[in-house]
């Protein structure tokens, strides 16, 4: 069995901001010489979603949207009363999805044609990191 | 360690349906030959959720409500302006989940009582594909 | 390859009530004996979510309340024409997440600062259990 780890790093300049990691979760997987197995992309922060789905940005858009209109980003949260104004983020972040496994067949991503992973920060302004981990044969 | 994959294939002639595919995924665990391991189960599409939940009829309507309430379906959504007319399917997705990794032991699905995998469907009658894959010893 | 398989225990004595189990899935990832691979943490019961947040209360009201927002506990569900009166728990649990998978590396997991486990009940005052499989090298 093979393992192979490896750690993103990304400085998103906007507090909401969504990035296509495809392509890097990509390199890892070769880097990682698993030609069948699974790979887990989880964000090592918990105002971030990992995710899967279209790289169109109407779409994005429309999840801006949705997300501020379930939880809006300047209501007074609870998690306000420690100092923090990052609530909302908390809040969005279980609602688009948490983390991704993806499957590895061949050396490569098996996905659908319109499969994309996306972080999707909702605190950002900071360096945030994704841990990348490949297991298989 | 043992790999094996296998690719689903569903016709659904709703545009939104919920189908049980507990029994197929048994099948490709017993097939696979792991009697110890993870199996992921992954729909191929952008506009569909697999997810662990009762098969009780009420609960599917319950959740058609929930997710037509929260982003309706006949709303203009951003994507819509690329020419499609899914934007909600693309939500509905993400807010009920995207996929499930599924625990094998003594080569069977290691579930509780009521655990049942489902296969959401909210752009369907098309032919859609699902990936299962196992990995283990 | 190595695998190890557990099963957590909990009472919960309130209906809905969340329990920080971070330090049980780490016992359970120590007994396993891999350095390095995956661990699911997956809820036995379709009425609760596995999710990783920060250990912050304020946090822990405001899913409460968005949760309450977006699907009602007292509203009458379909799913209770089955004699049942938690089909809230049922929805709650697909918005919040379902289970999450956890990374090993050098024997530990392998998480951000503020990355914890937490098992949300929202059908309680039973005993629950949680399914922990450690998959590795």
């Amino acid at each position: 069995m093979k393992a192979h780890t490896a750690y993103l790093k990304f400085h998103t300049d906007k507090r909401i901001e969504f990035v296509n990691i495809t392509k890097e979760v990509e390199r890892v997987v070769q880097e990682s010489g698993v030609t069948d197995g699974l790979c887990l992309v989880n964000p090592m922060h918990i105002t971030a979603a990992i995710y899967v789905n279209d790289a169109e940005s109407g779409i994005i858009e429309d999840y801006k949207e949705l997300l501020e209109k379930l939880a809006p980003y300047k209501h007074e949260y609870h998690h306000h009363q420690t100092g923090e104004d990052n609530g909302a983020a908390h809040l969005w972040r279980q609602l688009m999805g948490h983390q991704v496994t993806v499957p590895i067949t061949d050396g490569k991503i098996d996905f659908g044609t319109w499969e994309q992973i996306f972080y999707a920060e909702f605190d950002g302004q900071r360096t945030k990191r994704v841990l990348v981990k490949v297991i298989g044969k």
